[in-house]
């Protein structure tokens, strides 16, 4: 074993931010819950989602078990395949399940407790919701970082290899994990997308616009079910997302870092560039624990002041991160620290700047949400064209600020050496930048996570507020606290598509890594160029590989994959916006039903059926979330087997540009919708209960799929064809060899 | 001069083919244009379209004469251009315009025939509005293969080279005058697709919606505008789209004709490589003027059988151009005759594939149009979700259509070379082959867009008998007429689509050959290869200038290319949806104006100032087309100039792949909206009034701009990137160089 003293920061960062999870879930749990009524409907939503969760996770142990039987007959029947796959598989898919779990609980045990907090102070109710999102983001850093070390630490001790290629194939196995990390996420972003808005829209459709009664009235049947959603979309959906990103931006940097140094010889340079993205990741977790201590307001604080409140959080933690990469690398003793660092900086300026792009389009204190909540007034028509329009437009900055930040990464990494910029050596470097940055933009993923997961807390608290009838100066800070929530969920999905996109380039670029290890994997050691010349694989660089497989643009596979890939990101979404369309119908004849068939509702006499609408959502999402899913992990596949590597990686990057820009489109929309409706309910082109209040309704409705399900499914979809592609690297080199 | 005496085929085509147009066009004006009321509402129409063509002429002439200068500045200043370049640019305009006009002309002198004509029967009825379609379908065909032809004498006799060199540098040449047909086209196709919505919007808002009166009503100010906007957005519009594509495919795949074969020294193969694409457009010229005779109905004809009326013409044109294929390319005995036949049955194919699933996707005797009609039933929310849902689903086919025809257009040319199917002489071949299945595609345009054109004049037709108060009977029988538009719209847009798409991977394929010329050009004889190899930049490979400019996947030059291009597509579509909606608006203003301050028009006492409302859509639409129109035409300059070949290619890729993908997906959502409408309207699911309607009108408003606007206008997008990327092809690799 061969492991550098400096390495055991990492699980010790990891075992840091389990410890403090656990702290700040015993903490909010000593907090009083509140009424009897505030526990019973709290009791409801847990117990909904538990359900859900439950469910759920039958559904994924069985894909699991199939999956994992599949890759044991890959590695150990068909032999193409590393034998350590189908265990690395089950790690990811189990400690992603964990992650989920435990964030899910201790949301739905804070909600209560954020509302009977509020009505203390304002800062006691923000303090109790974000912490309690905190739980959420510490344990999928923790979980993730734990996996990786347990991992590295395993395959150092079993590994039979030696020199620059121990590493190589140490990094490019554990890579693979992802793929477990990756199938879970898919189900929990693409079933609790389904699952929250089929609850959502159907609760309106029927409580809003037919009954006219209030959101969250506990006398609307799918009440409880819609609370249920938050906590299962927007928790641990979106909880899922991001340990996938964090681990594969990790992972991915690990397997470039063993590549771009494998050539030099030089293994104590390479191991350091494997630990590079570890050490930075596990700094990260430190400095967002600080960043999570500095989050507190005063009372009466305005929106712009508890903005302030979690950006000091975030910012101090973004610029101590900054700083400590310096020295980390310096420390390392990395070739070109200096660049690399700055490479580093990118990734995380990228993932503020998206942030910040995404406010200006999505908050209704800027023009473009302010000009759709005006086109209201000519009717929904309007609203929805106008809605598009401002989208699409949206995702220029964004798109922008990747790119600039990949040449800019690249050019870092590379230490500017213009005269040989895509040099072999230069490209394996450069790559390993824009890998780092993307582990630069989501090492401060602790705090970023626990400001999105306050969210639904927050949210579900002023759904408690309401239903348990507590008055009006509880409501009125458990409005601010959830209006809050409203813009750190639009940043944070800028973010989480941001963090994916650069996640899924790194992947690309591990492919082929992959490729490599699979090619010898089945004894070809050698290749041969078009113009003759022979390569060792071993040896072979990226570009190399480029050439042998004419990964370039005017090849017709490589153009058909990439055609494939964009369509992917549309049939995904399509699937998905239908899928909410269907389940929301079976919810809607249900509330229906209930009203017609349990007298005394309306009235509140009797008890509306909860569990029922919560069964329905369940049900529905289960059964929706199977044809997409199945969709993504079976095109790479079919694409690989047809098209070979230069098709699987026009796929890639087909479904990755367009898939991020579509991303970007739909939740940006489904976001100003969304505040163009609330600009309007605070009074203004004649407020609640106009004709213009009710054409951004239709806005708002529609967004609900743009921006919950849709657009963050797109996320996974994007990574999840690049690990399947990985995955499945050893596959597509031996069919198309034999 | 070294012209073999087959070539003269083609302009002996072009000039059939116009004197058919004539010929339709006088047999049209011989008919009675009925009654004083009829003559004067189709002299409305008539003189606003001919005002906006005039103003937009006006706008296209400032632009072309800066451009031309900045051309010229190139060529004879700076030095980096081809010396034909301006005026090649100016021909390919002025061309484009002038069937523009003769079009447009013709459709607006025969709406009232149509209507008088319809008055005698169906079938008379049909048979002029389709004749006058034809016209514009035989203007465009012969007018661009009339510019083909002339430039091709011309630059035989000037063009100072010889053997294999002199047909590469003609061909070459002779695609930048794609670049004028690409400019022409922008302007009508987003100027005339602004304008058409801007009015059609504005009309339906205040006066179906708030005034409460029918279409085509004459108390509406906005109803002329209306009018005039079909003729502008479908009839010039769609004709300057597809005079671009048909140019522009037979000239992409001359010139990969003549580099194909330049390697060999086989001139005279090469000579038949570059005549194949321009012979198969002659004859398909002749076999589609065979097929428009052969459109007739009977009276009391169903919908199925005025569908198959049409049918008929285009198939028996299809199936005659297949087996003329194969007869001329046996007669020119070029190698691989056979193989090269079915290259262009692949796309002959995939367009008649494409139309078939457009009217899967979109015609409402189909189960995914009727189920957003029975959304209605839960308001429009549900319309646009289950629509923006279907529409993106609908993008699958079309894909995977062009996907397997890329293929097999590649495998077939090659003569199915399973061994080497990537070596450089196979893919100059196999690129060949795909570029020929795009001419192939296109050899119907006679007759294609004879049933495009057709639409817009049976829609007037229709306004004309709405507004001069023809009996019932005429009226029903000019909606029959009406509704075989609509469905021959949906499918035209699939084809228009499609062949973009096609004629774009053409162009694409045919950049590679203009750097080369570049280099010469500017002095450059000779590229070093990444391992050191020399090439003569005139005999260097396809494969060579792949790994000269490293255009490979794993470049981040590449991949930001493909970023931004993707990017490209939706933004292009965000800013002409907002157009829309601000143009509409103004006219919203205007019309409640008129209503207000004229007195009498809602009684039927006072006229409508129709004009108006035509110049403030005039105006809008020209304001409006600039900044989308501006950006297509910087942003492949400024891409070329920062990032060079490898970055165009990149933005060139990913701009057609989730630009193709994005125009699908816009036209099938916004057909299928309005035949939802239509089906509710024909007494489904409550009938016309109800809710569940009120609900599809909202659909239909925001699927307007999605398949008139927005949706066509990315088929420019993406064919005007590749154009402006070839035309400053010099300049690119001018400034790279120095």
């Amino acid at each position: 074993m061969n492991i550098p003293s400096i390495f055991w920061l990492v699980p010790a960062a990891s075992v840091v931010a389990l410890g403090f999870a656990y702290a700040f879930y015993r903490k909010m749990k000593r907090q009083s819950e509140g009424t009897e009524r505030m526990r019973e409907i709290a009791g409801h939503v847990r117990a909904g989602a538990m359900a859900y969760l439950r469910q759920q996770y039958k559904v994924v142990t069985v894909v699991f078990v199939v999956l994992a039987l599949f890759f044991a007959y890959l590695a150990y029947v068909a032999g193409v395949q590393n034998p350590w796959v189908p265990f690395a598989f089950l790690t990811g898919g189990f400690f992603s399940g964990l992650a989920g779990f435990f964030g899910m609980k201790t949301a739905t045990y804070a909600s209560a407790r954020t509302a009977h907090a509020a009505q203390q102070s304002l800062d006691r109710g923000l303090r109790v919701a974000f912490r309690s999102g905190a739980v959420m983001g510490l344990v999928v850093v923790g979980l993730g970082l734990l996996d990786i070390s347990l991992w590295y630490i395993v395959l150092n001790c079993f590994v039979d290899a030696s020199g620059a290629q121990k590493l190589v194939i140490i990094t490019t196995t554990m890579l693979t994990f992802g793929m477990g990390a990756s199938t879970q996420a898919l189900f929990a972003r693409v079933g609790g997308g389904i699952y929250t808005k089929a609850a959502d829209v159907g609760a309106d459709l029927v409580g809003k616009v037919e009954a006219g009664i209030p959101e969250d009235d506990p006398r609307n049947p799918a009440t409880i079910a819609d609370n249920v959603g938050d906590n299962v979309g927007d928790v641990a959906g979106m909880g899922a997302d991001l340990y996938e990103s964090y681990c594969g931006s990790v992972l991915a940097t690990a397997a470039l870092g063993a590549a771009a140094f494998a050539a030099t010889g030089d293994v104590e340079m390479q191991t350091r560039a494997v630990l590079a993205p570890m050490l930075i990741a596990a700094v990260g977790i430190l400095l967002s624990i600080i960043g999570i201590f500095l989050v507190r307001t005063k009372e009466g604080a305005t929106m712009r002041q508890l903005l302030r409140a979690l950006g000091v959080g975030v910012n101090v933690s973004s610029v101590l991160i900054a700083a400590a990469t310096f020295i980390i690398l310096y420390l390392l003793d990395i070739q070109n620290w200096l660049g690399l660092s700055f490479s580093v900086i990118t990734g995380l300026a990228a993932g503020i700047i998206i942030g910040q792009a995404t406010e200006y389009y999505t908050s209704h204190t800027y023009r473009p949400t302010q000009k759709i909540a005006r086109s209201g007034q000519t009717g929904p028509a309007t609203v929805i064209i106008s809605g598009i329009g401002v989208g699409m437009i949206s995702t220029a900055v964004p798109v922008i600020t990747i790119g600039v930040a990949i040449i800019l990464a690249y050019l870092c990494a590379t230490g500017f050496d213009m005269a040989h910029l895509m040099s072999a050596h230069n490209l394996s470097l450069g790559l390993y930048g824009i890998g780092i940055a993307a582990v630069g933009m989501l090492s401060t993923l602790g705090i970023t996570l626990a400001t999105d997961a306050y969210g639904p807390i927050a949210d579900n608290a002023g759904g408690n507020a309401e239903m348990s009838k507590l008055g009006p100066e509880v409501r009125r800070r458990t409005d601010a606290l959830d209006a809050l929530g409203n813009t750190t969920a639009a940043t944070g999905k800028g973010f989480a598509i941001g963090s994916a996109a650069l996640t899924a380039l790194a992947l690309l670029a591990s492919y082929i890594e992959e490729i490599k290890i699979g090619l010898l994997h089945i004894g070809q050691t050698a290749i041969t160029l078009p113009d003759g010349a022979e390569r060792l694989v071993q040896e072979a660089s990226i570009v190399d590989f480029m050439e042998f497989y004419q990964i370039n643009l005017m090849n017709p596979l490589v153009l058909v994959g990439v055609f494939i890939g964009a369509m992917m990101s549309f049939l995904f979404c399509g699937l998905t916006m239908n899928a909410v369309g269907r389940a929301a119908e079976s919810m809607v004849e249900e509330v229906r039903r209930q009203f017609r068939e349990i007298k005394g509702i309306l009235t509140g006499e009797a008890t509306p059926d909860y569990a029922r609408c919560v069964a329905i959502s369940t049900r529905g999402a289960q059964r929706e979330m199977l044809l997409p899913s199945l969709l993504a992990i079976v095109v790479p596949v079919a694409v690989g087997l047809l098209f070979g590597v230069a098709g699987v990686m026009g796929l890639l990057v087909g479904g990755l540009s367009s898939g991020f820009v579509l991303a970007v489109f739909m939740a940006n929309s489904g976001g100003a919708w969304d505040n163009a409706k609330k600009l309007i309910e605070e009074g203004n082109f004649g407020g609640k209960g106009s004709e213009c209040h009710k054409a951004t309704v239709v806005g708002d409705t529609v967004g609900d799929p743009f921006k919950d399900t849709s657009g963050p499914s797109l996320n996974i979809l994007i990574k999840l064809m690049s690990m399947v592609s990985i995955v499945m690297a050893g596959l597509t080199v031996a069919w198309h060899l034999f």
